[in-house]
C-alpha cells in the first residue's frame, strides 16, 4: 500500500478511538498490503445489540470498508462454563442451544451495521474445547499474579476485600489465547477491555507471533447518563427496538448526555457542527429539544429507515406536544379479563408505572392522561374494546388496544 | 472397630505428628472398620529419599501396620509440565523416561520403609491428563485469590515484590483434586504442605466427598541444622548412601540438631530416654559424641544392617580417633594421569577441598594428613599405585586408591 493510502486509513481508524497501541505497528501492518484480521469479542449471554455496541461495530465497519476482514468472535467457551462459583448472576451457564440461538440473534442484528461478506463469525469453543488442563497451566505460567491484580476491577475488589475466584484470572488468558488462535492483527474493545486486549499481545509474543494492535473505543453512557450502557443495567436502546421507543427514550436523555451521544454516535454531525450547535444552545438560539430531535431522527433512520423515523417522530409530537394525530403511534394489544381492568393495574401492565401503588400516586398527582385528558379516578375500570393513548407525565406514553382474554 | 482399638490407633497416629485436622473426623473414619486410603505425594524430580522423607514414610508405615492402604502418589503430571515460565531451576521439565526411571528409583528405596504389599504407587497423570481446560477452570472457581495469597510462601513473595506466576495458583488445586480422584481418607505431608493438604478437603467437599483428614509431620532440619533437609540444599543424608558416609555426616552435626534428630528419627530412644540423655550431657556424665554415635549406629543399622554399621563405626574410629585399622574403610578408586597428580588437585578431586586454592590454604594451615601424618608440601605429587587415607581436619577423610588413567 502506498504511504498516502496508509495515512488515509490511519486517519479513519484514529477517528473516535481512545487509544491505539501502537500506531507504529499499525502503520507497519497496513503497509503489508493484505487484508488485516480484525478481531472483536462478544459475550453470547445477552445478545441484544444496543447503541453502546454500535460505537465499536461502526469502527469495525470502517475496517471492512477499507478491505479488512472482521472476525466477530463469540465467546461461547466461557459462557458454557458460566460462573462455576455460582456467585455471579451475570454469568449463567448457557446450553449449546441457547448459545446457538443467541448467536443467530447477534448475526441478525449485527448485519445492520457490518458487511456480511467481510465478516467471519467464529466461536472460541472450536479451539478452547481442545485445550487440555496442561495447556491451560502453560498459558497461566505466562502471566504474573501481581500484574493480574493490577487490572482495575481486580484491584478494587482485592483492596475492598471482595472475593475474586482463581478462575477469573484464567479468563483474560483465554481472551488472549483467542488472538493467538486467530492470528489477529488488530483487536478492538471498549476502554474497559484494555487489560484483556493487551493480554493478546503478551500471549502472541510468547507464541512467536507479531503482537496485535490494540484499539480501544470509548464507552457510551446509557440513558442514566452515568453508567456504561448495558442490558443488565436496563439503561439501553436496542438497535432492534421499535422506532417510537427509540425516539421516546432518546428524547428523555439529559442535555449533557445528548452532546456525548452526538459525539460518539452521529455520522451526520461533524465535530465542527457539534461545536456550533453547542454554542447556539448556549446563546439561546437553538432549543436543546430540537437538537435532540435531530439526534433521534438520525438514529431511528439508521436502524429503521426514513419512513419509519418520520412516523415515529410525528407520533412523539402528537402525544408529547399535543401536535397532530396520535393514531400514527404503534398500537399495543393488551389482553385483559372480560370484566375489565382497573386503571392503576393497566398502567402497571403497560409499564408506565412501577407498581399499582405507584400508579395510584401518579393519579393523585394528576400526572395521568388518557387521550390527552387528565384522569384522577383511581377506581376507573377500562373494558375490552378500549383503544387510546395512556400517558404519565410529559414523556411516557403507550397507545393500547384492550382485548378480552377469553382464557382467564 | 471397637473403641479401645480406635483409641490405640489414634495414639499411634498422634505420636510425632504436628497437627491432625481433625481428630474427631479421624476417629469416625477409623470407626468405619475398613482400611483407610492414606495418601502422600512425592515429586519425581529428585527421587533420592533422605532422612527428611523418612519421618513421613515411617508414619505411613505405621498406618500400614494397622491395616490401612498407603497410596504413594507420584506427581508426574506437573513434573512433565515443569516450570513453563522457565524461571525456576527446581522445576525442570521431565520426560516420560526420566519420570519412569525416577519412579523406579523411588520404589527401590521406599520399600526399605514401606510394606510393598500394602503400598499402591500411582501417577496423577492418569487422571490429570484427561482433564480439560474447562475442568481446570471449574476447579479454579472453587478457590479465591485472596485465600491463595494467604499461603505463607505466596504471601511473602507477593509482599516482597517477587513474581508469582498465575499457574502456581493452579498447582495446589491439582494436589487437592488428586485427593478427589483417589477418594483419600487421610493425607500426610510436612508442615510446609498444610495449605495444599487442606485444599484436598475443600475440593472433596465440593465434589460431595467426605473431606480427608490432614496430618502434618514435622520437617527435619538438614545437616546445617537450620534449613529443611533437601536435596537441592545438599544438606541431606540419603537412605541409599554408603554406611561410612552416613556415619561421617551424622557425627558432624551439632549437638542441638542431634537432639532434634533423636526426637524425629529414633525408634529406640523414647522421649523419656531422651530427656535422661539430655540431662546426663548437661551434668557432664555423658559425652555428646557418644550420644551421637548411638544415633549414627541406629540410623546406619536401619538402612544397612548391623554388620555394615559396625564396620562403618570402626572405620570412623580408626580415622578420626586414631583407633584401629583404617583399612576397614571403604576404598574409593580414583583415576589419575600416569604421571601423577599434585596433592592439592587430589584433595579437590575427592571432595575434601572446595578448590585448589582451598586445598593450598588447608595445607598451609597444617590441616591435611595422609595416613595420620600432617603434610605441608603443596607441591607433593602422588602417583598411580598410591593407597591411603587422606584427611582434612578432624572429621573429613577419604580412603583412596590411585589408578592410572590410560586414556588421558
Amino acid at each position: 500500500m502506498v504511504s498516502k493510502e496508509i495515512e488515509k486509513q490511519l486517519s479513519i481508524i484514529r477517528f473516535g478511538a481512545v487509544e491505539i497501541i501502537n500506531e507504529k505497528e499499525l502503520r507497519e501492518k497496513l503497509a503489508l498490503g493484505r487484508p488485516l484480521i480484525v478481531k472483536a469479542g462478544f459475550d453470547p449471554t445477552a445478545p441484544d445489540i444496543h447503541l453502546g455496541h454500535t460505537v465499536l461495530l461502526h469502527k469495525l465497519r470502517q475496517f471492512q470498508d477499507m478491505g479488512h476482514t472482521v472476525i466477530f468472535l463469540i465467546g461461547d467457551f466461557t459462557a458454557r462454563i458460566g460462573d462455576p462459583s455460582g456467585k455471579s448472576e451475570t454469568r449463567p451457564i448457557l446450553t449449546d442451544d441457547e448459545i446457538k440461538n443467541n448467536a443467530a440473534t447477534y448475526e441478525k442484528q449485527v448485519y445492520k451495521i457490518l458487511d456480511e461478506k467481510k465478516t467471519k463469525v467464529v466461536f472460541n469453543s472450536s479451539w478452547m474445547d481442545r485445550l487440555s488442563a496442561a495447556d491451560m497451566i502453560r498459558l497461566a505460567s505466562q502471566y504474573r499474579v501481581a500484574r493480574m491484580l493490577e487490572r482495575d476491577d481486580f484491584d478494587k475488589r482485592y483492596r475492598g476485600g471482595q472475593p475474586i475466584s482463581v478462575h477469573e484470572f484464567l479468563y483474560p488468558l483465554i481472551q488472549g489465547y483467542d488472538s493467538v488462535a486467530l492470528r489477529a492483527d488488530v483487536e478492538l474493545g471498549g476502554t474497559d477491555q484494555k487489560f484483556n486486549l493487551l493480554m493478546g499481545r503478551t500471549l502472541q509474543e510468547h507464541f512467536g507471533q507479531a503482537p496485535q494492535v490494540v484499539l480501544t473505543m470509548p464507552l457510551l453512557e446509557g440513558l442514566d447518563g452515568i453508567q456504561k450502557m448495558s442490558k443488565s443495567l436496563d439503561n439501553f436502546i436496542g438497535i432492534d427496538e421499535p422506532a417510537i421507543d427509540m425516539v421516546t427514550k432518546t428524547m428523555k436523555i439529559g442535555d449533557t448526555l445528548m452532546w456525548r451521544w452526538f459525539e460518539l454516535l452521529s455520522f451526520e454531525v461533524s465535530l465542527q457542527d457539534l461545536a456550533r450547535m453547542h454554542r447556539d444552545v448556549e446563546l439561546g438560539t437553538l432549543n436543546p429539544r430540537d437538537a435532540k430531535l435531530r439526534l433521534a431522527n438520525e438514529l431511528v433512520t439508521r436502524f429503521h429507515g426514513k419512513g419509519a423515523a418520520e412516523r415515529a417522530l410525528a407520533g412523539w409530537h402528537a402525544v408529547v406536544r399535543g401536535q397532530g394525530d396520535t393514531s400514527i403511534l404503534p398500537l399495543k394489544d393488551i389482553q385483559i379479563p372480560v370484566e375489565g381492568i382497573r386503571l392503576p393495574a393497566l398502567l402497571r401492565v403497560v409499564g408506565l408505572a412501577a407498581s399499582n401503588s405507584d400508579a395510584h400516586r401518579k393519579l393523585r398527582e394528576r400526572a395521568v392522561r388518557i387521550d390527552g385528558e387528565v384522569v384522577v379516578d383511581e377506581a376507573r375500570v377500562l373494558l375490552p374494546g378500549f383503544e387510546g393513548v395512556l400517558q404519565i407525565g410529559k414523556r411516557n406514553f403507550a397507545r393500547v388496544q384492550l382485548l378480552p382474554d377469553e382464557s382467564s
